[in-house]
């Protein structure tokens, strides 16, 4: 193999075009429209086959940047965050930017690993989904001037940028919904956490019952420990529909609330609508392929990852650029699993 | 919000314990069963709170290490990878590694971004699950003497360490089930890939049906483009299913393959397994809440990722180590979507 370093000209030799238009299309800024798709494509492959490397180091000595994006989310494992994961770094490639993630599985304690690694790794800033009782953090970030975006989470008590959905009108519009259904007896699943995000998921499920004249029997809202999903889940559902009250619906307050709910609710065999009427947060094959499609909270995902990546540029160009803070809506895509109690008795 | 930089004494004050059981605890050194699970907790939550920094740059000064694994995986959305990422941060965590994730959606060009960037960041070495048209990146590693290895997928021509799946014994594994339960014209729809574990579970495939007398035609086997996947798998399926010799079974190569085909086979309002038996790789909560679940090559994941993790640490600890190689058996975990002809008819 050939270890000299290898040039933008080499590249272009090779590929039969002009030195310039190497570097434009490997400096990331080339529009599809302009260069055309296959040139870009054949630069880049070629580029990628030869190993060549380009001089970031250099560029970020001049720049004193280092055009490295920090990715911290919650947890790898949940389709939602791998997703949003995998939208910021398209997003962050069409600036030039690369991004490298880590996962705090929830931990704050791990979350405060990460962030430590990839300072002292010197990346130009964050994007952050918190973990529980990481408030800290923050706090270190914003007093170190150390540029950050709060995305899906954020903490009301502090002043951040941050990239959220409305989760209290997610869950407010999931309460109603069944409610309209024709519902009765409708109960959440939620974690037990002191996060804001899931506060305001049991938040806008209290008020919908309330502005339909529902009571708000406790016996239909259980929080369980993300530790101990699985029994916990189990529980909550035994609980849920044995006494004499017993749900006819549940709002599961995330994706892996539900996929441990539904399995089982499967175990039970128990039928959804017709003995549980089921809506949840999150999105997922897993929803899409269940023998009755699942009515779920849609997140703007895509919009949530590229803001979040819009705005973190934004003040890295900018360091005085004003607070921004943004609340997304959920949209409620209804599908058979909460279809209407009056159409069930028909068919 | 207290700037001084925080002490272990501090911490042991605050905890009520000895500094040294503090230190202890935060170099990741403590057994479960010998400093308490509870007051490991608690040690780790007050370092947390009061934002303790454990000194690494000096430790890696001393040690001339970072203590951090760069992990590149080929897919950030595909829960086998967020799995098996979860596994390998866990793993690491125990010896005391922090690990920095970055995704190449398949494209070897991004490959190699992240491989430079995380060059530049110091990390101690790579596990890499490698994309198409990669193998130059890898000869690059080797002549730095850069400490790597090889998950999931890996190149038969080049002399490197790995943990990989047996995807060839798995593939003619899931190709003999179906010949067991009587289906009679067995397709395979696979990815369009020069990639050696791809090759395999191909070759498997026709392996089993050779070894069985089964005509291998070429109408039962489709390979497919990534970067189309969606249109390209109802094609497949519609190909395989009109034609005079249609298929009874369909093995998918891959979770996305399969989510996607499933999808489809929905839409045409087919019944699995009476219309189609079906048989994937990959493991995921879809599967199992499919109305009729799925029957999966269950690959070692937790094995996988673990391994790669103590292979790795090994070649840290001493460079010299011999080289590592190894395959794994995945499982077949039968279920109903490839139950057997005869029992179908029978119920």
């Amino acid at each position: 193999m050939n270890t000299k370093k290898i040039s933008l000209k080499d590249i272009a030799v090779k590929a039969g075009v002009s030195t310039a238009l190497v570097s434009y299309v490997l400096n990331g800024k080339e529009k599809e429209s302009r260069v055309g798709h296959e040139i870009a494509k054949k630069i880049k492959e070629i580029a990628s086959e030869l190993n060549y490397q380009p001089n970031h180091l250099a560029k970020s000595l001049r720049s004193g940047k280092t055009h490295t994006i920090g990715l911290v989310i919650a947890d790898i494992s949940n389709p939602f965050f791998a997703n949003i994961a995998r939208v910021v770094e398209d997003e962050a490639k069409k600036s030039g930017y690369t991004v490298i993630i880590g996962s705090s599985d929830e931990k704050a304690e791990k979350a405060w690993d990460l962030l430590n690694v990839l300072i002292n790794r010197q990346v130009d800033g964050f994007i952050i989904v918190s973990s529980e009782h990481s408030e800290s953090h923050i706090r270190y970030l914003k007093e170190r001037n150390i540029p950050f975006i709060l995305l899906d989470r954020h903490f009301p008590d502090l002043q951040t940028d941050f990239v959220a959905t409305n989760n209290y009108k997610a869950s407010y519009d999931a309460g109603v919904h069944l409610v309209k259904g024709g519902y009765e007896r409708i109960g959440l699943i939620a974690y037990k956490s002191d996060m804001y995000h899931m506060k305001e998921r049991i938040r806008g499920y209290q008020q919908a019952l309330r502005d339909h004249h529902f009571d708000l029997n406790p016996n239909w809202l259980k929080q369980v420990r993300f530790e101990n999903i699985e029994m916990e889940v189990k529980i909550a559902i035994d609980e849920m529909i044995s006494s004499k009250d017993k749900v006819d619906a549940i709002i599961f307050a995330t994706y892996g609330l539900a996929i441990n709910g539904l399995k089982y609710i499967n175990e039970l065999k128990l039928k959804v609508p017709s003995d549980l009427g089921i809506v949840s947060f999150g999105q997922a094959e897993a929803f899409d392929l269940y023998y009755c499609p699942i009515t779920y909270l849609k997140q703007p995902l895509e919009m949530l990852g590229k803001t979040s990546v819009e705005f973190l540029l934004e003040k890295l160009k900018n360091p005085d650029v004003g607070m921004k803070q943004i609340l997304m809506e959920a949209k409620l895509i209804a599908r058979e699993s909460s279809a209407a109690k009056i159409l069930q008795k028909v068919s």
